[in-house]
């Protein structure tokens, strides 16, 4: 089982719309089960009844880290928010089950952009508690940078991106 | 005006009383007024209400926002969550109006630990955020690692930790 | 005093050009004298003659260090080599005074790349290097990615790129 | 072939230390050959001689590189300078071959130091460029902190540190 995870509650993103994209290009390296968890679906009080103390408590929110816990390997679409990730991604994280989350599986991370970055600190700082939290992170990170002008409303139009898409799905498989 | 943020809306924090306890070293050193946001104050359900689209349009997220962007300088009180800060201090920084939020702004970070990084990571990803953003950082940022073993209830008693809340302190109303 | 390090020691490069370009920026908003020290100058075998038990015993490595340490502020072009700084810079800073070096002066960062990144990474690595030792580094730092393109040999030519590093200079010697 | 990499050029490194006692341990999960590559080795002029224009024309630094670059999976003990890697390490990677270098390989990072922080930064900051390269690099990350009260003069006494080196080469063999 391989889940992507679509790495903000921002309605209507750009980053599921790519999420959808890369499941079809993983597809044609992985015939396993593939599932996605879109953050869009993270409760509205989420920080407020599903952290700390109430950890577990929540269960919609379990319902979502429960589908991230059970993957063998996890695709991470993330959008680059202030210069690193979304503070709604990493609050996520931060209701994981404690140690066993994210621990011993491998990972693969994709950032997102409007602007020249593509995310390119935010899978810095992620691959830093990805690695603190066990998760092992493949090398290739494509950064997706002026993804608007890369998305034709159905698919990438960039080859160099595409080209890497390609690449980290198929290591990703083999990981 | 200088203000304190206490980087996490969990409840009862230790943060929250370094914080004050912080409050105390900075009156040595600046007389002006020192106002304290604790993040325990967001309302629940603000990752829903006042971020993206709806930037703006929570009252009570406004507020505590405003007190943060009207201040001069800022000093952040950040526990260490899973190699990081708090997911919910990057969602309350997503919420800032932008691009004024912070900018031109300086500030100071504190991080604090049960374990033994002292938050040094959670620093580093902070220092890069709020550089993005035009906040100048203070170097100095004190690692409280170990911090129940530092606290006896009303106040540090390291030496070396006090030392450098004081140096840190003192640099700051320079800054 | 305000120094210019070239943070390389490749000949003819890229920064030294950018480091001059940037000097006559600076002199716009500064009327103190302005120093330039180019890492080129480092003796071949520094790594060997002026680091750990050898600090302090080669002349010409002192030299340099000397005139870096004796400034009130820096600035610091820095190539992206292989994702982050020239591991010459980083052996440069390993060779200075301890821990006097670099300690409570100011400084700022500009980044150069042939590729999209403009040395966000180096510059993000570098923020962590300085602040440990004690300097504190101003908030904007100019990525100036594909520099080839915006460089007519006497100047840069992209607009946004001479506008950020007016800005920086300016900021500069008001921080 | 597993090769192990000193990550510094000080003469009788503790690293140089670690980096043998590492040996025992990976030897009992690993029956390959086993290689190691200290800096220690590098010419003192290498930067002089084997980099940008002079990369491949160095034959004693060609003969260190070949030797990283042969090996299917890499370990590098990593001290810590100045809150990071040293430049030496990071200037031995620039002479590297480009792009083929460390590409697709598959490593692990031990940090090494004196003082609390085990060198977390530099092998946050040497993921991010190993990353870049085409590394993986394995999540487990010992931070030997404080290492010569945990080192008896043939090996390492704290019982922490020895489950976690172990963890590390059992993980490494099947990465």
């Amino acid at each position: 089982m391989i889940t992507i995870v679509v790495g903000t509650n921002r309605e209507n993103s750009m980053s599921t719309k790519i999420a959808h994209y890369y499941k079809s290009i993983l597809e044609q390296y992985y015939t396993g089960p593939i599932d996605m968890v879109d953050l869009v679906e993270l409760p509205a009080n989420f920080t407020g009844t599903a952290l700390y103390d109430n950890n577990g408590d929540n269960d919609k929110f379990n319902d979502l880290r429960e589908r991230v816990q059970s993957a063998e390997k996890l695709v991470f679409v993330v959008p680059e928010y202030n210069g690193s990730f979304p503070g709604v991604l990493k609050a996520f994280i931060d209701g994981l089950k404690y140690p066993q989350g994210v621990r011993d599986k491998k990972g693969a991370l994709i950032g997102v952009s409007s602007g020249v970055q593509g995310g390119v600190m935010a899978m810095s700082h992620l691959t830093d508690i990805f690695n603190y939290l066990g998760l092992h992170v493949l090398a290739v990170k494509p950064k997706l940078a002026g993804i608007e002008k890369h998305w034709d409303g159905e698919k990438i139009t960039n080859t160099l991106y595409n080209t890497l898409l390609h690449q980290q799905a198929e290591k990703l498989v083999k990981f």
